[in-house]
């Protein structure tokens, strides 16, 4: 595929600053450009590779002003970032997509399976299973009985779809992920022993949802686990039993929510954050990384450390932290001088 | 199946307090029930629930006293959790068990299987491998050459089981858990690369331990890791080699514990704690949430903090921490102060 | 196998002290030896051990002074792991080594599959795959469309190696570990809903890589994420797109690396680390456990905290902390005093 520079400007919408007639046939980084590649500047710290770059186009956001001479095309865009996603996504849209159902799959006759629909090698099916029109079972992944897979939906290989889950459409659950294991309920026993808490409930993952690699969401003892439409989960991510995500919330890696806990949407939470039981996080809230939530928060709330409180107070008390060697030599003078006195 | 509230009284031992006749088919969340449903009143936080719930019977602590009138019916017993706990596992009791090797499995014919086994597509059991009676192995699972499964242990879909692990009666191991991994080890050299140091031990498990999702248990260098009796792992956890972890000790998810350290029985350690390797954690322990434990515990200790220290210890400096900007402040002052003596 | 303790130190070079002719079969632990068996004293808290133990051969450092009498016989050598670890891979390699292709495989008439290849029951291996000579992929293992597995690698059962993945000769991949899942690239939109963002780069593991159970790589938006020659990553360890990590850096267990940043070689990061992304880490660094690195650093750095900084300065953080009552309470005296003046 070759694109000129105006017919991309065409396609995405945006100016052309310098050769319209400049071929394209590939995708680079900024930092990797080499000549007939189409490359993007999306964060500011990048901006001087924009007077060294080799890529033949570069895009940027439409207030852009060079502060040294550019060699190469400019491709002017009110977000430089979704333009080039946009980009990328013609580009994968060109593989050939996976089709049919394996002979080597095990698929229930008492599985009911929509149109357009592949399922790799291995890959088992359960009876009472359905599964939407052109979704994609990767090989090696289970869909036990009563699951409901959505359409356009892909599970990638080796997911664990346990019984009566619920997946949207237009999911992405990626490579190693287990929908529906059991939550961890367990009823302490006077002799220390733990007998096991039934879990009797499901998963279900509304409509444009995407899970990362090897995370978990377990599900309700009684009730729904639920993820609401359009949350992205990145990989290594525990979400417990019972738990409620908002719609458009985005959780980075490693991160885990414990039972019960009512996430609101369009949150940002970042990676290694742990998230206690039975609280609820109010809409729009944003969590920095590795912080420890021990309390509901409202909604809006931006907060930090663990335990979490406001950003702000915590960045305060990490600056005082940082000098408390000088702080506690202050105490020491301030001692000696009244003894003095 | 349908109960009327005194059967259920009569079943799980208790005091029913209003209409002993109606009838009960279903389970609920307090805040979620609905006619004809059985719920319980399990954490207090959850009590103003009980003037509201249209749950027709809801399980209370015997010594309950409601404040406001009350419309459902009253099920008073000791321990509400147990007793609601009993009858999800009598619900859930109700579903059809899987049984017989699927067609699609690989079960060599050097393997001892069991009676009344449950093996499903594309589960591989290996040579010299043992199933116990009333085991169930579901699909695309792997259990290698040497391993031992013990009676009435369920092994969920897409586990790994290696080379010589030996799982006891009555466990329970969730999706995508890996036991028996080479554990970390390595032997630096003087040119800065790594060599392996091979891994010849193995991980035993004893009876009645729950494993769960994406959980990892490596092997011991030689020698074993061992979880004993009733243990209880939440999802996601790490244990390095040779950790043993003793009786009814149960851990929440996310938590890491490096090689070789030993912790005892009846530990509750919460999630994302981190442990050091070659250390003794000692019996009845508690470990708060994200603590990042450095050196040994005695038997009992109740630890918090990254460092982990006695957990009031660290209650006071978290509150202290937060106060840091009004101590400094008060040190401005008395600077101030005494320049002005 | 039997051996005399003199057969031993000519194999790994080193001087008896004691009987050259007591016979070896067996290796333990030197706190669980045996007679019989050969054992190490690496770490100096086991010394004590050394005037106890029931092995009969134990290896030790040259320099090695015992306080007491020592009934066990010595072998010295400079590195006792090193020498250990020696043995420990000569018994490792006594064990039968799999071999073949099962029928019960599908295995692309596409792919190029090298000479002594092992490919278990129900691995995948898609079209225009690669597999070096003396490579193993154990069960339920796939290998998608493209990728390469190098010479004499292993790829553990439950394993999922994404299109175009390259994987390196000599490499250990274990059980559970996901390579080349998309990497978590998301366009906010003005309807705070997210457009997906095409990750269409791929993972490059260069030779003797060892990657733990359950670990994920994601693939580059562009270009590769870079695994570099000789790194050993522990388990649930999560590496974002776009990172590259240097040669011989070892990494343990749950830390999460976040897109972009490069770390450099024979660094040494601790257990659940956190690094943000877009950073820089120099060689030979060293991050303690439980860091959160949320800024480039250089060259031979050591740090510690969350957000780490230079870890003799956040030890000393960490002293006042634990005083902090202390110094607070010299704040009250000062105040006292200060009134009473």
């Amino acid at each position: 595929m070759k694109f000129t520079a105006e017919q991309i400007a065409e396609a995405i919408g945006g100016k052309i600053e310098g050769d319209p007639e400049v071929i394209i046939d590939k995708l680079s980084k900024i930092e990797e450009g080499t000549p007939g590649s189409i490359s993007f500047l999306g964060n500011p710290k990048y901006t001087h590779y924009i007077y060294t770059t080799k890529a033949s186009v570069v895009i940027v956001p439409t207030a852009f002003m060079p502060g040294n001479p550019v060699s190469t095309t400019l491709l002017r865009v009110d977000d430089p970032y979704s333009a080039f996603s946009k980009i990328l996504a013609f580009y994968q849209a060109q593989k050939p997509r996976r089709n049919g159902i394996s002979q080597k799959a095990s698929v229930s006759p008492d599985a009911t399976i929509g149109e357009n629909v592949y399922i790799g090698d291995f890959a088992v099916i359960e009876a009472n299973v359905t599964i939407g029109d052109n979704a994609m079972i990767y090989p090696n992944s289970t869909v036990e009985t009563g699951a409901n897979i959505g359409q356009n939906t892909i599970i990638y290989s080796g997911v664990q779809i346990k019984e009566d889950s619920m997946v949207g459409n237009h999911c992405i659950i990626h490579s190693g992920v287990v929908i529906g294991a059991d939550g961890f309920g367990f009823a302490p026993q006077s002799d220390k022993h733990y007998e096991k808490v039934a879990q009797i409930g499901n998963v279900i993952i509304e409509d444009y949802v995407e899970i990362g690699a090897n995370t978990t969401i377990d599900k309700a003892t009684m009730g729904s686990t639920i993820i609401r439409k359009g949350v992205k989960l990145d990989n290594l991510i525990q979400i417990g039993h019972n738990v409620v995500i908002g719609e458009n919330t985005v959780i980075a890696a490693q991160t885990g929510v414990s039972g019960s806990t009512k996430i609101g949407k369009n949150c940002m939470i970042a990676g290694q954050v742990g998230i206690v039981g039975h609280i609820t996080i109010g809409d729009n809230a944003v969590i920095a990384a590795q912080s420890g939530v021990g309390n509901s928060v409202p909604d809006n709330a931006i907060i930090f450390g663990s335990p979490a409180i406001d950003a702000n107070k915590h960045k305060k008390v990490l600056i005082h932290m940082r000098n408390l060697d000088k702080h506690v030599k202050r105490i020491d003078i301030l001692e000696e001088k009244l003894k003095n006195l």
